[in-house]
């Protein structure tokens, strides 16, 4: 059996030996090991992917005899179900589309909602079903609650929201702590809000980016993920510029969407700890 | 009429200066301009988006008349003709399709050619003719011109190979000068030649890329066009880095396409000036 | 004789034609030239490099006969004259001062202001003048005279804030239009204001940048003219960003100065074109 | 107490365990612990930074104990000691001259090798030893013998080749193994041997490069420990190329020492691990 250990406690000395040693004891084999401490906040991290024999239940109840403060996850190595939201523009999503379609990307989709309904055709070439849910004439929590009604039954482990632009409430993201993660178009924290490259086109910035992260309550302040850039110059409008920045996004984007399902992702804070 | 006017000639004194003057009297609008002197070589290099109601023909006469020396070629703005060859791999091609559907590449793909089968469906699903040509069995020559009864007919703008893993010989090659563009999955002239992402892991470089470039009778040694690289490290064995140089493989290929389509690419000896 | 030709107008037809003509006609030869057009607001602006015998009175006499409208500025080509400032960090004045003397930057330094003392040495070092003004105990107004009473007889072409961490008043900036240069230690518009690293870590950014720009009334908002940025990650406190940082604030500074004195920025509202 | 601790050896189940168990008992703290296992190899890789009172030879021993097999390295914590070697260019040279001088990087300079004489002034400027050794009417090795009379007796920790533009033979390289760390001005392996740069221009190339590496027999084939690029394009002549690549090789150096003094680079066949 193959499983991903995360677990994450207040920093003390021996944590990495009682691990360690329930693991041998275990008779678990280490495949990969990364841990991180964060000294400003005395804080421990760490991840494994081990192969035994034990249950993971058992495992979970050998650790917190060692570390009874710990904060202990043990995951199954199982494909990892995302439901995707989206709005009009294709890059992220087809990016995404074809990762899945071609393996590159190890995960199930479990559906698409968008508000509108132009990449329907798209979708449905994979064979992944597409749910059009307009928001016009609804107020927020309603647009939300019909989204809601499709995704929560089908409990993904991540959502992505692939170019979705609507801020959503914490009707919906409280419900999905840490498993929202939204690709911004602009390196943040600069350009928050709309229309990112207009922004930065009469800014004149000589570069511009793109950021994954979790949404929280605060719009586009959530904890990063990833981030990347290209440079850009006088001679570009800012329609070249969110021309140029698609393929930033969705590379971005798809970057964050692998850590996150290879269980990579600790979140402390507003921070992301990648191991 | 909206023209691209692409002049190349031996510098002298005075060129753009008669260029314009052309343009000028000629009553044509200059939406863009840009000029290289090539100093090593004595060689002048213009390009312009031009926009007027002279005809095309006559435009070149009269550039003629003061530039003798010239060679000119005035392009109608009109939607570029791409036929695409692929073997196997998704990332490439599926990244034009997605930009082709999306209207990110204003292109007309005329059709796909590949030597595995794997891809037809995935071609078909966007309602562009797939044809499977493989390889076994045939000397390169009738391979290739079972290949070329299809392309030629359609005289295509420009052929992309989209990570097309066989050596076009001199016969194919010679048909289509400055027409071929092949992404290549290492940063040329760095590991020519098979398997590069094996290669740069034999070597410990801690940095991988791709290079998108005009195909000529030289394995891998055609003008480059474009190139970009993305960091790695001794963590990643080959494969992880073939993984991780997808995303770049069709990055670097959509840029050089993008500048191909916008006739902004001469090519002299061995380079590329890009305007 | 070497001139550098700069223009900036309103944008109309004829313009590279009436230049061209003029230079053509009065024998000049030209080096290099660039032109663009920014079409939202209009304007043209144009840089050449070029040689001939005319003076440079009389050609711009014959510019402003066929371009009345112009801005026209002609420089003979000659070393330009720097200000250096800077607190108490050696690494930006460090670089300048190390390319300073390899001649990789061909300029003269006629000083250095700082309002702490400890780079006294090193600039004493390379024969350059020193000038220790404590701002302790003055008011913001009386610091600055006492830096004008030995920069404006000077009369510097441009003034490089090498890591000076004081804050510049209408007072000084406006005796320097377009003349003053400052590195900021951050990605703007991102992480205005003081220590920047600091708030780079506290937002969990993935990259920090460096950015170097005209200083005008606003802090930290002046007209970029170059940035740059280099990863960081989960394991480095703020001052190992800061110190990682470093490089990337040297490199950006130097290849803003190096554009300025060859009078390739052109400044149009809040931005820069670089020609 | 701190020391530095690497280990590497053959992987086996429990190396973590086991160690980790010895530290905890001999009652360390671990301030940073990272480990690597090289899976095509079956080689383990570890390196801590621990602080405690059991004195390194004792810590030696209880380590071997455990892991028998194991290379095991315990460093006091103490400022290296590196010798510069140059030719002519002062990029390099001058960058670790500052970085020592303002503290950015925690070195003893030993002293600097020449062999030409006109970075004698820069380098004294900073009081540091500068010994000029010309190659003329030598052979190589009267050569290298000169330089190790003075080398030799001072023992650095690393010996950096700080443009040093004459190829080392084995008698002097044997000397000093994985201790010699040279610069190349290019993203090896492309463009190996004399001038880069020129090379680069020649082949049309979008990007160069900068390669740290540490020096073995075989000319620019060394273990590679850090590599960037910056984007060039057509408009650059191979010297402006070379201008631009002096940025990026001194900061490649820069990191590469930085890397080589916190004892994080392991050396495996012909790469590096770093930790």
């Amino acid at each position: 059996m193959k499983y991903t250990l995360l677990i994450d406690c207040n920093d003390k000395k021996g944590l990495v030996y009682k691990i360690s040693k329930v693991l041998y004891e275990n008779d678990f084999n280490i495949e990969t090991q990364q841990e991180f401490v964060d000294k400003e906040n005395n804080k421990f991290f760490f991840r494994a992917v081990i192969s035994g024999e034990v249950d993971k239940d058992k495992l979970k109840q050998e650790l917190l005899k060692e570390i009874p403060c710990g904060n202990i996850r043990i995951f199954k190595k199982r494909k990892k179900r995302l439901f995707l939201m989206a709005t009009k523009e294709a890059h992220a999503l087809g990016d995404i589309l074809i990762k899945h379609y071609s393996g590159d990307l190890d995960i199930e989709i479990l559906g698409v909602i968008a508000n509108r309904e132009n990449l329907k055709d798209l979708v449905e070439k994979f064979n992944i079903p597409f749910y059009f849910i307009p928001a016009e004439g609804k107020t927020r929590i309603e647009h939300e609650n019909e989204m809601l009604k499709i995704i929560e039954p089908l409990n993904p482990d991540f959502i992505i929201l692939a170019k979705f632009m609507r801020i959503l409430t914490p009707n919906f993201v409280e419900k999905f702590p840490n498993k929202i993660i939204n690709i911004h178009h602009s390196f943040l924290p600069a350009f928050i809000g709309a229309n990112p490259y207009k922004q930065a086109y009469d800014r004149g910035v000589k570069i511009i980016g793109a950021t994954a992260h979790f949404v929280n309550n605060n719009l586009d302040d959530g904890p990063i993920i990833e981030q990347d850039v290209i440079r850009v110059n006088h001679e570009m409008n800012w329609e070249e510029m969110r021309e140029k920045g698609r393929d930033i996004e969705k590379i971005v984007l798809g970057r964050a969407i692998k850590l996150a399902i290879e269980d990579r992702i600790f979140v402390y804070g507003n921070k992301t700890i990648i191991l």
